[in-house]
């Protein structure tokens, strides 16, 4: 296969999402500790305005700017989509440091764990994500697929590129346990990928446990678009934990049940997320599925 | 005593705790919630603007607009300072419906439970809070006598008033669970103080414990003012626990741990509380107290 000779982590695409902006700054004060021997690694925090207003955003949230004709539509100007051009040109496809592999940083108030976002089945992910989720109890594998956010986001840059989306932290704050285990979960990830690209590949084919994207719900809003609802509580916290037909969803502030109508079982995950009241996402649905890694024979034609 | 009156119930003084907001509208929308029999009761949603922009604030923090020097110096024409005045005139004294008793709501990122915030010591008020204490398990009482902030905080504005804050829960998020213990805590407050009002006061004395305010910690900090250190994992999510002398109370990045200096056993509170960053601090420190308070026959005297 093709050796990862040069990856990017950055944190801070939102301002208010300190896990990923403060390890960024960490591993930027201490590049030694995201060193391999294999390739090299830069970081790059993502939106240093928006984490000085302790703000996701100044004007637009930057993780919907890296759509190719709005990087290259010069009528827009705002700070994100000025900040997504400047980065662009740093670790884009023909940057200044164009980057194999890029890990970008996130987290959420929903109790997402140590989630893994991938939005292609290439192998060299599938394999890093089965690495990981064998090593640490709290990773989930959630599939991005068709979700729309692979074009917009800044892992759109990258072929290979994860998100990492750790949960429940609130915005503007740092939880250490977090921090830590985000951290670890890093280096994990780059040990994985220093072995793979010595050449170690698994013998043979890999299951994966994996959620794929399915859709979102909105919370019930009245004519005006407020809110009319809240998650309810015996929903709140469970993302990845199966929801059946028939189950609460939501709790009226008049203290009435809205349950789930759909027909299947599905797995919600990005429960409550702070942020996404403004883009109407309660949560999103998810199947559960299991997908098989192919092994070394079918890896090294592939990648 | 003097019967109450008229109380207000005031939330969203701060635009991004939403418990408070949207309690505020329920009982807005259905006022019959709120009326007893002996009071009447008026609802206020604090900061509209900072509500809509999901923002602690617009121009300045409104919770420290209250100062009698402020709400009189006509120079201080920012939003938060104009709509100070507002309130006051609506329901300070001397203004349109001057209110007996208030009950200003509040969320927090930090595990406060049901907190009652004190800022005197008025029999009533320590009555209830006692009547509270016994019926709800999560509540606390802490006594913010000699913080400062009751000086230029909306509480300031009433000889009998109380601060609700409820915990842990992210800004800009709604959580059922604690809507509806701050809803039934309310219930609660009211019925005490109707039950008050007519004359029902305890036979005797009753004991209470409370936590006083001691000061506050600010994070270890660079020249800059760039944090060091986020909360040791031994320490987050235990307000209301004994902190030893020498126990953890930071770790930093590189993951030291920062011990905990004084000679005293005390009580943190707000440990991690978002808003607190850019104000400094990183917890407050308490002494866990037990108060006695009069019964009947005092309490006739001096209310």
């Amino acid at each position: 296969m093709d050796r990862i000779q040069r990856i990017a982590i950055v944190g801070g695409i939102h301002g208010n999402e300190w896990t990923g902006a403060y390890l960024v700054q960490k591993f930027a004060q201490y590049p030694d500790l995201i060193c391999r021997s294999s390739f090299a690694a830069l970081t790059l925090l993502g939106n240093p305005a928006a984490l000085a207003a302790n703000r996701r955003y100044i004007d637009k949230d930057l993780n919907r700017c890296f759509r190719l004709e709005d990087l290259q539509n010069p009528a827009l100007t705002g700070y994100e989509e000025d900040r997504a051009r400047e980065i662009y040109r740093i670790l884009g496809p023909g940057g200044k440091t164009p980057v194999d592999l890029l890990i970008d940083l996130h987290s959420t108030t929903a109790n997402m764990g140590l989630t893994l976002i991938l939005g292609q089945d290439h192998p060299l992910m599938l394999h890093l994500a089965a690495a990981l989720s064998a090593r640490h109890p709290l990773v989930r594998v959630y599939r991005s697929i068709d979700s729309g956010r692979e074009y917009d986001s800044l892992r759109s840059l990258c072929p290979l590129s994860l998100a990492i989306e750790v949960g429940p932290v609130p915005q503007g704050v740092l939880i250490a346990e977090i921090f830590q285990a985000t951290e670890a979960l890093i280096h994990t990830l780059l040990d994985a990928l220093d072995h793979y690209n010595q050449g170690h590949w698994p013998p043979g084919d890999r299951l994966l446990t994996c959620y794929q994207y399915l859709g979102a719900i909105d919370y019930p809003r009245n004519s005006q678009g407020a809110i009319q609802a809240m998650i309810h509580p015996q929903l709140q916290s469970r993302d990845y934990q199966p929801l059946h037909p028939g189950s609460p969803l939501f709790l009226t502030f008049e203290g009435e049940a809205i349950l789930y109508q759909g027909e299947a079982t599905v797995y919600p995950i990005f429960i409550n997320e702070a942020a996404y009241y403004e883009q109407g996402v309660a949560l999103y649905l998810t199947e559960k599925q299991t997908l098989q890694i192919p092994g070394e024979g079918n890896c090294q034609r592939s990648i």
